[in-house]
């Protein structure tokens, strides 16, 4: 075992942290917890509070249902900030609506119901349970062939990946673009280009992408595009999801929950359904208004940091724990289930252990909160909102003691619910 | 013009409301505001300002993902209090969960894929605008017939409305249980079994029933049913939908969204889609925890007074309403849209006049919040829970001297967005 770097390189990285700052955006009134698992419900930011506070007693008790008209685009609204700040979309392609489940249904439907003559959905085996569940369901019913791809290890997904399952009669390549395991960042513009020469629509998951890595959705031109608010977004528990679909593609596009709220002048209440032209044909049902507002806050306090100083601290965060997990946890049997080239990682650092159940508890008990993922996944996501170099050192360093000490033995190896 | 009720009559019909004290439990901001829009959005509680901070500050911010066991099945448990308290539902058969647009595509879908071998779908022509788009697409992408009743005026839909259009090629009757124009209550129970002898399924769309009359889902022996939580039980703009499945139905039923929340034992995160026995097989994406909170806020404000006195003191409010009416409103052109006996008719009462979009707009500057529904209706809901018996008196007094003076003309009439 090598000393790994020194909790004193932790704090002069915190001391240089351009975005130091942004962490007294959140509320943090648990001085002693390591939170590594934003990728899975991000922080509280203090703006919420207030700002869920002024929607409950003031837009709703007191306006009551004469504020409405101004309610009733807000999942457009906020889309459209989203869009510009973290998804490289200009406005009128991106909502805040329903779950992601929900909008991968709608979008895949819709998707599948453009290319009838193809019969193939192509996603990969490792892609998030809903995700595959959600495909295989539409393949179903549509009698297709839901095609897995074997994804290649923890290296990303790329064109080369995906060009031996491309052909004629694929109709949608549906793929997450960070993978909810190893944290890979797949080569989505390599990954659409090849789709399309094919001929095949392309609907990105970016669950585990949205606040963490660059994305860019109109310059890679992607289709259809779909992820959730509550990981890096810190948008709350089941906030609601987005969905982007691309301009051009809208009115060529139809989604297969007819809704009054994709309904073209939708308060005349006509007989027929005639959907909008443009991204609110993709709406379902009344936007759900006060689990939208917190998406707004999210996506203001990553805005005022910016993506490219997110993401260089979030790149420099993961390496240090890659260091550490070099120095310190390699040598006790864990192995890096995330691509080591920094380029190629997205938010989260995934490492493989036999006991990995065991090891997450033991950490819960120890004060740092990660996650555990079947069947052997330990993963460590220090949001660079609101996690120091410190914090990082910390949880490596607690995680080094008890495995020294083999408390991870001591809890039951029964996987369990921990999320 | 008749006289009409006293003023007198009002206040000692308030001084003998024995559920007058509920009013207290809601945040009441604005003394002089007449509002008689419960039927659109429902007013805030008072206990719901706390439990949302609580839930934000405390659950999210301090617990954090430690906490999410405590929330996975939230929507079940707060579907279960609303099924007992309001909807006349054992456990186990009611969740929240999306919005009512998303709902009825599910259970509607899960319906029609259950009776594959009819071929219609039998709705009202003037149930409300999402449900008849919903049921549109669904037949549009299954090669159906959507057949459409005409509703027999302000006269409540019965067994002998639907009975014409019957037959063995009916997969699924899906109507609104109360009526959003007309505010008429359908005779459930004998629609059901009128559907149910002729092989057919049923889903009920309880947007405008549940907190304002009786519900019996178990002992109608209804099959399917949704319904909205932001009007008469105050959960909040938006706020998540409810769902009810016939426990004997729940196992041979399957929704199209085959979404991770559905799945058995889902952080096993299998291969397949494996749906849960159980209700939550209805279930699609995470759910939508702080927006659940305000339903079950919203149930229990309404258990502690107990439907049976809501629903007597809605009859004496919307009677008030008609007497009212009678004596002041219609030599004004006004019609009853609502059915005038008091056991058919719901939480509302609808006014028809030519002119009734400048008559709602007027109101409104009047300090009374009514809603307009094209083309030409006006619709006073004096929820129960909050409104008084003056309350009524004074809107309808406001809406009389409006009339006398004419200045429902100075508004705009072209029909615009007000909800």
């Amino acid at each position: 075992m090598t000393a790994g770097p020194d909790r004193a390189v932790a704090e002069r990285l915190d001391a240089e942290d351009p975005i130091g700052w942004l962490r007294d955006r959140f509320v943090l009134d648990d001085p002693g917890l390591l939170y590594l698992d934003g990728n899975s419900l991000g922080r509280l930011p203090a703006a919420t509070v207030t700002a869920m506070a002024v929607a409950v007693q003031q837009t709703w008790g007191h306006q009551l249902v004469r504020i409405w008209q101004e309610w009733i685009d807000v999942g457009q609204r906020v889309g459209d900030r989203l869009g510009q700040a973290l998804l490289g979309a200009a406005p009128g392609q991106v909502a805040i609506a329903d779950s992601t489940s929900v909008n991968l249904y709608k979008l895949a439907a819709a998707a599948l119901d453009a290319r009838r003559d193809r019969r193939v959905v192509l996603t990969s085996a490792d892609n998030f349970p809903t995700d595959r569940y959600v495909l295989e369901g539409l393949a179903a019913a549509r009698g297709l062939e839901l095609r897995l791809l074997e994804p290649p290890g923890p290296d990303p997904i790329d064109a080369a990946t995906v060009a031996p399952h491309l052909g004629q009669d694929v109709a949608l390549v549906s793929l997450s673009h960070v993978s909810y395991l190893s944290g890979a960042i797949a080569d989505a513009p390599a990954v659409t280009a090849a789709a399309h020469g094919a001929g095949a629509l392309v609907l990105w998951d970016l669950c585990h992408s949205v606040g963490a890595v660059p994305v860019e959705l109109d310059a890679w031109e992607v289709d259809l595009a779909v992820g959730c608010t509550y990981k890096y977004l810190n948008a709350g528990p089941g906030a609601p999801s987005f969905l982007y679909v691309r301009r051009a593609l809208q009115e060529r596009l139809r989604q297969p929950i007819w809704g009054w709220w994709g309904q073209r002048d939708q308060f005349a209440m006509g007989q027929a359904y005639d959907p909008e032209p443009g991204i609110a044909r993709f709406l379902v049902g009344t936007p759900p208004v006060l689990a939208v507002v917190p998406v707004g806050v999210g996506v203001d306090v990553l805005a005022e940091a910016g993506l490219p100083r997110l993401r260089a601290k979030s790149v420099a965060l993961t390496g240090l724990t890659v260091d550490l997990w070099e120095s310190w946890l390699r040598p006790h049997g864990f192995a890096l289930a995330s691509p080591r080239e920094p380029s190629r990682r997205g938010g989260h650092v995934a490492l493989g252990h036999s006991r990995a159940y065991g090891v997450s508890r033991a950490l819960l008990a120890a004060g740092v909160v990660p996650d555990f993922r079947p069947p052997d996944l330990v993963r460590l996501a220090p949001a660079p909102a609101y996690t120091r170099f410190v914090d990082v050192w910390d949880a490596m360093d607690r995680l080094r003691r008890l495995l020294e000490g083999g408390r991870h033995l001591l809890f039951d190896e029964a996987p369990g619910r921990v999320t």
